[in-house]
């Protein structure tokens, strides 16, 4: 039996946060390209959210969390379990307020995240990949430290922080008809929603999730928060399942999720390479990949997209140009 | 024995420039970087001419030249010679314009660049790699066509319009001490010169070249005009020699010319790949080399670094991430 949801993080909320991480995260262009609107039929704003502080939009919500706390818990520092950018977001955080991070980081993450997340000073603690084993590693090391979770996505803080993203893309490009987010675990998506649908109701919210990780698609399709199926994905930041409180916003606000192969991703990251000189991650990639794959959908349309992480694992950059 | 060069052009050129080409090329932004300032010692504003149209600077001479034209010369098509970039904003220019273009380039110029003349539907001439035989194809091209000549650099419309990106970043960038582009026929750093030093005189400007290219090193350390060096280096882009018209610019106002080895290249486009996710060509990444390279000289200085293209060709991108 579940005890009810707190309510979900309100426009406020997201103002405040917002507020908060104002003098820490960056304000991120919108970029466009003459070439990529040709391709898509439709007009596009790309949130750069892969030239935020550490490479992701989630030092947005770990940076509101960190900030969030009152000084007694900050003493005691902060725990997080991540595959990656979130861990980083909450070193370079906890670094930021003068406080203790501890990251619990399954032993097959990139490199260049386990890197990022040394740099900015924090304990990091490996567990295997399973999310049992890292719920066990990040319990035993809350009832060693005292300190505070903060968990990737299914946290108030971090969700309102998320919403920071649309909340500032709505300010920058007027007269959006859709915003396209990647979904993994649901924490951007909530706050886009949240904020999107409080400041404009008429804009279209979609989710764009990897067809090898499609359980926010088979959730909402179905009206059950899935929980059981294994990812299969390039996207190692799009692996992560819906939590409760997820799906529950996505529910009530999510104007769909749609699909797109590992290879439309592919095909995303490179026009995003070639043509707009941008690097961007596999699950950066995923909301310019739905977007191309449903042509017909976003037609003649202004369409916000979030370009959510430019976090290459260090193998891919070595193969990259400069490298030959 | 010379006829004497004409009077180089004024700020008042440079801002007129400006305003021909305003309706058509970007105004690029200006990116910094926390982690590469740290790694400079230095405050680095980089204006980003990679985003600029065919993704190079080279667009916004192309631009003022072609829309210079009066209506018959126009009417006669433009002539060029490039081994890349320039051809490519020459062959945008005229389509604008909606006239003919055709551009002469050596058989081992990067395919990625060749496609994009031809998709902006310019006629390629090939030619062999050698200066003599771009001149002979060039002027057979010439007599044959009728057209206009738009040379690459040496061309007061092209020098004009190439000051066109410091005029900016001048606007964009405060109180800069110093600005760094990179150095090969001379028209980038010719215009930069004519602009900033009479905007202000204060900034330094240094030009940026390869070790294995250094013909604007040498040729103003000995004070004189040197055509016959051959050169050796990744950076396609900065092979060509300075002209008379740019070595007497260069020689009145630039500060100094700054060297950098293809290796050192290699990792300014490494860092802005990793830090920046920015992807630049070698010739684009010249600039942020020599200030690494040449780290007391700037520290704690506020640097204006110009990232003058982005156009890899597709043997290096198609090693790039997402093709593992």
């Amino acid at each position: 039996m579940n005890t009810p949801l707190p309510d979900p993080p309100t426009l406020a909320c997201i103002r405040n946060a917002a507020a908060r991480i104002a003098p820490f995260a960056h304000v991120t262009p919108v970029l466009g390209s003459a070439s990529l609107d040709r391709i898509a039929g439709a007009t596009l704003f790309f949130k750069a959210e892969h030239l935020q502080r550490v490479g992701a939009f989630k030092f947005r919500g770990a940076c509101n969390a960190v900030f969030s706390l009152d000084a007694a818990r900050a003493a005691r520092g902060v725990v997080t379990q991540s595959s990656g950018n979130h861990g980083a977001a909450i070193a370079l955080a906890c670094k930021l307020r003068g406080i203790r991070a501890t990251v619990v980081v399954p032993r097959n993450a990139p490199q260049v995240k386990l890197a990022a997340i040394r740099d900015f000073g924090a304990r990091i603690v490996p567990c295997d990949p399973s999310q049992h084993d890292r719920d066990r590693v990040t319990a035993q090391v809350l009832a060693e430290t005292g300190g505070e979770l903060i968990h990737p996505f299914d946290d108030p803080r971090v969700i309102a922080g998320q919403g920071t993203a649309a909340f500032e893309l709505l300010h920058q490009a007027a007269a959006l008809d859709a915003i396209v987010v990647p979904v993994s675990g649901g924490g951007l998506l909530s706050g886009t929603l949240l904020a999107v649908k409080a400041l404009n109701p008429a804009i279209e919210v979609f989710g764009a999730e990897p067809e090898g990780a499609a359980d926010a698609w088979q959730s909402l399709r179905q009206r059950r928060h899935i929980t059981d199926m294994s990812p299969d994905t390039i996207c190692d930041g799009l692996r992560a399942h819906l939590s409760e409180r997820t799906f529950s916003i996505l529910s009530d606000h999510c104007d769909g999720i749609l699909l797109a192969s590992d290879d439309e991703v592919r095909t995303a990251m490179r026009l995003l390479f070639e043509r707009m000189k941008q690097v961007v991650e596999p699950s950066g990639a995923m909301a310019l990949a739905v977007v191309l794959r449903e042509r017909e959908r976003f037609a003649g349309r202004r369409v916000g997209i979030v370009l959510s992480g430019g976090n290459l694992d260090h193998s891919a950059v070595s193969a990259a140009p400069g490298h030959g």
